[in-house]
């Protein structure tokens, strides 16, 4: 992903776009046909060049074609015929952001793999659903993971509208009225580099089309960012139900030989807000000024690359932490049964409303056995009060109390939900 | 669109849920087919009983259940079996914003109508094109309205993806395993508020897919900006080329009578800085911990309405504004002659080559006679100049020089380009 | 707080205004002083007048005259003389942060009141500090909320030097030159409405102000949400050292009797993301065009009153919180005994080292020891363990390895650090 | 400035860090005399030495230690007793910000004093103010630039502040207790190192600090928004007022030739915006967990080096255009006079309510003469009008109206404006 922001890349690129203008041009006979193979043939740049005339004249795309130029000679006054700069620049741009999101989308693909695996790996590994931090009902590890691969799985259908969105080739002339340069350059440029066509450019591309892409970058940072936060939480001392894979030689700290960090998800929940901060930069690129200013440019300077690179380096990031997750199911279990059997109360609610309680009435009587046990962290166990309350037992046998505290009931309709996830193959 | 987020709809749609939902339990024997048809006879609910009661339980859910079943009386305990309050609170966002989404797309049609109307009228309205602030080349007016239109047609395209996003609905229960609840409940309310099953939720709705729609919206408002910014430049005093309406009876300023501001675009810059600035806290919504935390609700009980109002108001008012825009096409034509003929500098640039002089040159030539007449503030003509400048005159004849000073060039591409943005009638 | 924003206080403020600018206009002959006593004797206004008559003529201030006129009589043409409606408006701008300064100072006060006294409460009790959400070493409660205090302190400093900032007074006329009013006026009205003289301003007072004021509400709003996080995460089930007040009545869970959950703290991380959201649009406000244009006016419609009233709300919010915040020392001491010692672990480091170990070899023999323990879940105790081996024990004694078991040993500079904080009585 | 951020320069500052350390050690006793004497003789680092041994243990500030302690020797050992990481890297991050503090200060200096010179040279420069973009009233390009001048003299005042609140020293040990080290060695090594002790400090310094500085520099970013915005609009084709230097061989556009652009403000515009994206990731930093996690440290790895690299460089840039801004008074006065003498139409509304007119009546009489040299676009007389008009010559006698024409009334007071910006000498 960095070499694709290099300058080497960007006058690669350029070069590519001029050479096949000049083709198209050819084509139309507006210049000869020998200028264009000559520029093919003779045509190459380098960087420092093109730095040291660009510190004179100031102007980066005129730097390039003069040192082109000097490369193909006489007939490099037939490149860049009709053009200007923002036709190369913008074209460029599109092609790099193209690349990149190529780039991000096998990330994607890599990071929905590894989801799936693990996924299906804990399908039913149980574990306790949070709320609010606190403990609600059982869930499976698998589903955490569903979870998140149904959300990675949005965002890459939305980077993949992104791509397209910003996916587009201008070769309109100096204000996008095509006075001189025919539609027909543009067309045959979009195609080679692989592009769509701009259906109506100013001197530029609109920016409405970078404010989306860099908004789903967003986005997908803030998935980034969930997930980090997800594992984070897991790998809590008092927790613990997961941690992040700690290598032989690794050191938690400088100070405390017994520390074992969650490291790389912090680091990936501050990596998300890097690329969030990106959007309103972007956002604010969109109101240039008439036909174009070119505020826009030193914004897409440090976006592009910055945006692109941290987000493909997050991606590969959780990949890695997600692939090598060490995940603890006897902690998860020991967490699901600490806290005396509350995680059922809802089950004991409906069935006491089931069996002609009102729902109010209901609510109150397993609330106060409940706050019992909360307030024993544990100690006590919510069905033994629930079966000394003659209030409960006036409506449900033992039995009928003690058929409610049951993991498997939870997870009855897991398969239904991989199903929707992953398809019907993988329920 | 502010009806649509006062307390009384909000209560009605849970209402539909609750109802929608005990419906598809009866259906599947899990409570009485009379409770169902109890509840939609006599269920209703009074928003200040609702607040009474919420003061006390904390819980604006219980509190709307307790409500309700006051009036439904005993059967009311079969009601919101095995779901929890998310199940209903998400679900009801869900059609708020596919609601306030189908109103924003009603007036992205409004808005796209009265620009393509526009654009036609001024499709040949020759004005200046500027970069920079600069004359650049001329276009017309047509054009201006044309790009908007296709930014303003992307921004419908892109709403009706974030619409989509944003509609589904979850009646799956605590952490969303279904387990008190079947999924074939979800279905049903689904189909019946017009919404999509959501495959996988915790114990809510994943806020991806909500900070998806708000960047989508920060970016329309971006593009209103752009819009506006346009005809606040248009009206400037220098440029006037275009100006607001400004009705009888209007004041510009209480201090100096001959005042008349583009106010209405101004403030419409403004409202853009609003709805973006709420598409970074929808970002920071998603990272909820675990199953959910409530950190988003209080967000979006700002951003729910605030956004969607603000937005509905900016584009009613920007449709306005476009629809009874004052448009000066001769002070454009004014404009565009003020220069003394710079715009076509380019066009005898491409001569010059055309004859045979190297790009760099035939720069140069264009360039020392262009800022004499920059200089003269429009007083010189560049024609003139470059009639009489020899280096130029030994490469093109003055009646070769003279063909490249005509305005009409610069149009002949504009069919296409309507044509691409409107469909091939427009052209 | 949120009266202060009404139409009705706004208008008051006008009034005050206008009539001290008509007092001093008295003073310097160029109104008739029974003019300014008939303002103050017969002045007054009707929201709902003015507002019909700014339907008709789109300018607020001009409404709010015509109304005050009516009242007046003929005198009221000598109000307003030679000021512009930002006079007015941004003067009432800055009496109305001044005094939502003066609210949020005494919030901070409150918070910082109740701080105090419970981090003296729980000065030495007992409790374990984390990094990485990773148990680390022994801190105190008292310790933690020292911290927030000292941060909140800072807060109120900035806070401070934000209204001196923001609180300053404008009467320069059109475009800020006094043409057609004497720089007395402007000394007068600010004396009176007790702000400071704007240097120099343009038709506006210079937006750089409100940006500052905005970004330091934001600040504030991001420290509420780190001690908001900290109680969100010590009331976790698995932590549960500290908990939000849980009302009798109160219900957690619509679905799940058993719920006590943090949604005070909750709550205030999503208000804190607003707070934040707000500072975008007041840094994108500076930036007007020229002398002024209006579009920070719709910013400042919706953050003036939304950034205060939500901060203000939040700051009382978390005062009510850490006032009744229910603290347990026992399960504080139970987690920090949970790790079989690891907290210790530095300190043995530090011995060996002493002892004459290297640094490398020391923190490789602690490591080994304390991943046993780690893996055990803390049923392993370090220091049986640092006993049994040897390489340790051939550098420390078994009782030199005890002494460094010691939690006191970390409390010793407590009275420093509540020196610094509060002065050298809370030590 | 970007030296300041590299590699070298951090671990040097890490070293004096250590190397200030042990010796506040030493004094304390706790480490022998010799250990920290061979530190300051011994110790030096080699950055790809760092880098390898990072690779293998995966963290910064042992890969450090260890680098430094080959050189060292067996002291070494003495080095960082009982400090934690943090306390190096905060206290070393404390020390590049005040460093870079002190550059962007003397960059603001450097600024104010080519806005003083400039501001004195066009003291009476007599320009047209605007409102809206509209002409409102004459102003001088003096006090355009005083304005500009007390803005940054506010934010230099304000990097000042957030310079003192950033630069403070925490050696404090793993959670802040000083359990390990004396908070003698904090005040040693802050002394040395330039900064204040930090009052209470967790593992970390607390980010609220770090905020304030990124949202002081976003403060200070929008202002340079605004004042090249202001250079960007006098810029324009049809205002012309001032100009960008234009060096000889700058090119303004590859296919325009005639072009000369306000590049340098457009980009500053650009980097705004930057520096304004960086205020929200820090002020996300701000609630870590606990007594800390790491997520900040990716964050500031970004916008430490980024937001004071690109302030530093757009304040110099700034400064360059404001330096060589080819101002042109003429034009000047050309745009003034345009409009018809309308920016005279408030002194005639005050002259007539002076002469008894109502305020209601003065602002219509004078409206309807001013919106026909509105629609005339100068070509007809506000004068030559309001002498023809019987109503305003029943109040007011053509001599009186004319002397209402008057440039020199509008500036009388600028001397009092300067004197307040830039003191008394410079009235």
């Amino acid at each position: 992903m960095t070499a694709l922001w290099e300058p080497e890349s960007k006058f690669r690129i350029w070069f590519e776009i001029e050479a096949h203008a000049t083709d198209a041009l050819a084509d139309l006979g507006v210049v000869p046909r020998d200028a264009a193979a000559a520029i093919w043939a003779k045509g190459k740049f380098e960087v420092d060049r093109i730095d040291a005339i660009e510190a004179e004249v100031k102007h980066d795309v005129i730097a390039f074609l003069t040192n082109v130029a000097q490369h193909v000679g006489p007939e490099a006054r037939f490149m860049h015929q009709g053009m200007t700069s923002s036709d190369v620049l913008d074209t460029c741009l599109a092609v790099q952001l193209a690349r990149a999101s190529d780039i991000l989308i096998a990330d994607l693909d890599a990071l929905l793999a590894v989801l799936k695996r693990r996924a299906i790996e804990h399908k039913l590994t149980p574990t306790i659903g949070r709320s609010h931090g606190i403990h609600a009902e059982p869930v499976t590890f698998g589903l955490k993971l569903a979870q998140a691969y149904a959300e990675f799985d949005r965002n890459r259908a939305r980077l993949v509208a992104a791509r397209a969105d910003v996916a587009t080739c201008a070769i309109s002339g100096a204000v996008g009225t095509f006075a001189n340069i025919d539609p027909a350059v543009e067309a045959h440029v979009a195609e080679k580099m692989g592009l769509t066509v701009e259906p109506v450019s100013t001197q530029v591309i609109p920016r409405d089309r970078h404010a989306m892409y860099f908004a789903t970058l967003g986005v997908i940072a803030s998935s980034i960012e969930r997930l980090a936060t997800e594992i984070r939480h897991l790998q809590r001392t008092e927790v613990l139900e997961a941690e992040e894979y700690f290598s032989p030689g690794q050191k938690g700290s400088s100070a405390m030989p017994h520390k074992r960090n969650p490291v790389l998800t912090e680091n990936l929940t501050g990596l998300a807000r890097m690329v969030r901060g990106y959007v309103t930069p972007a956002l604010e690129n969109v109101a240039l000024w008439h036909e174009r200013d070119i505020s826009h440019s030193s914004v897409e300077r440090y976006i592009g690359p910055d945006a692109t690179i941290t987000l493909d380096f997050a991606l590969a990031r959780l990949t890695g932490v997600i692939d090598k997750l060490v995940v603890y199911p006897a902690r998860m279990q020991k967490n699901l049964d600490r806290m005396g059997g509350l995680v059922h109360s809802q089950r004991v609610l409906l069935a006491l409303t089931q069996a002609g309680v009102s729902r109010e009435d209901a609510y109150r009587l397993v609330q106060r056995n409940a706050m019992q046990v909360w307030e024993s962290d544990g100690d006590l166990s919510l069905l033994d009060l629930l079966k000394g309350d003659p209030d409960v037992t006036a409506a449900l046998s033992p039995a009928e109390i003690e058929a409610r505290f049951d993991l498997d009931y939870h997870f009855k309709h897991v398969d239904t939900i991989f199903a929707r996830v992953f398809g019907p193959d993988a329920a």
